[in-house]
């Protein structure tokens, strides 16, 4: 049976236009990839109410869960949660279990849960909430949809909550070969060594050092048995 | 005038499964954005024929210039060439300019121009070439698409052979301020000033740092005289 699939959608027009960096990407990559999810496809999208919509649509038809990053904090730019709701014509306002969340956060630090900070309870109809152990403003799940926050330690701390509650696949196995050739004289060998195991995914990743060329090549299935007799081939093709 | 708009394609499963982590978006976004050229979207996707296709031909549509990365060396894994020529009903096979530039590349390191790295001069029909001054394989145009590397610093040298030859609009000018205030206290002015100012772009990045909140406020527009009205209206605001 093949694994479940994942997309993620990045919002922010701060990405796009280089400002910042973005790192969710590769840490969803990596703890999906861990519980044997599927990541098939990323999209990066500016802050705009249509284009956030759409692609939320397209991509939880597609896909069995998705995952968004950014938007939900307290500024007028955070449009991600209404976005959303849009999406699913579903209604949206601050709803009193994210808000008591807010309420008890704030109040420890005697700062004012005001208009701008309410924002962030803002939650759609028959969303579930996602936890926010750094600082309290909740995620929210709609449909197939994990709606998490930007801030990098924020998103992480969400993904962790969430993994838990997915249904993965066979983990992915994998072996790595360093072959000290230069990707072309890789290639023929390697290229019949994926025709020949069709049910393996095999990469070549060059790399260059102190002048040197070579590959990495990763060898990723889920069955180890498999994955041995590959590498054992690649082995004896370049000793 | 809108500044021209641009995508990204980033090609290869091994950003996708977490192996590897994308540098050339960011790379890309910084550079298009000192042009005058708006990025809007990024798309990572994995080494498949289908969907690499629709994507090149969804996206070359919607942009006026498209950039993808990655696939495009010897191995069984690099399809991008044959994709992009798909995409456009265009023929490809080993062209006489592109061979000519590996085989003086080869013979300088005594190195056999074998079948695999052959591969690398398959080029569609009516693309042309982009220069590799690092590692010569050339990338191509076709249509609106800019074909280039994955390896990060064939990828940047690329970048930088195109971006002349690319038609920037008004260059984004910037301000940015540091407001040492969480972002619940600043999001109602700064909402304010975002509603005076709709040709400016206005967002709110947090951090927090030694246990104090506090947001970067970037002001983005082509008009100077605006950006400055706007930044002294949140000095005003937020002494």
């Amino acid at each position: 049976m093949p694994n479940p699939t994942a997309a993620m959608i990045v919002i922010g027009d701060e990405i796009l236009s280089g400002r910042t960096r973005d790192s969710n990407m590769h840490h969803l990559a990596g703890q999906l990839t861990s519980v044997g999810i599927d990541l098939k496809e990323v999209r990066v999208i500016g802050d705009e109410h249509g284009t956030i919509i759409a692609a939320v649509q397209a991509m939880s038809k597609a896909y069995d869960s998705v995952f968004t990053s950014g938007g939900i904090g307290p500024t007028h730019d955070d449009i991600t949660a209404d976005c959303i709701a849009a999406a699913f014509n579903k209604s949206i306002d601050v709803r009193e279990d994210a808000r008591a969340i807010l309420a008890a956060h704030y109040a420890k630090s005697k700062t004012e849960l005001n208009e701008a900070r309410l924002r962030m309870a803002r939650i759609p109809q028959d969303a579930t909430l996602i936890e926010n152990p750094v600082s309290a403003a909740p995620g929210f799940k709609l449909e197939n949809v994990h709606v998490m926050a930007g801030v990098p330690a924020v998103f992480e701390a969400m993904v962790a909550t969430v993994l838990p509650t997915l249904t993965g696949g066979a983990p992915l196995l994998s072996a790595t070969l360093r072959i000290e050739r230069g990707e072309g004289d890789i290639a023929g060998p390697l290229g019949q060594v994926a025709k020949d195991h069709p049910t393996l995914s095999i990469g070549s990743y060059p790399f260059q050092k102190d002048g040197r060329y070579g590959a990495h090549i990763v060898i990723r299935g889920s069955d180890q048995t498999e994955i041995d007799i590959a590498v054992q081939k690649l082995e004896e093709a370049f000793p």
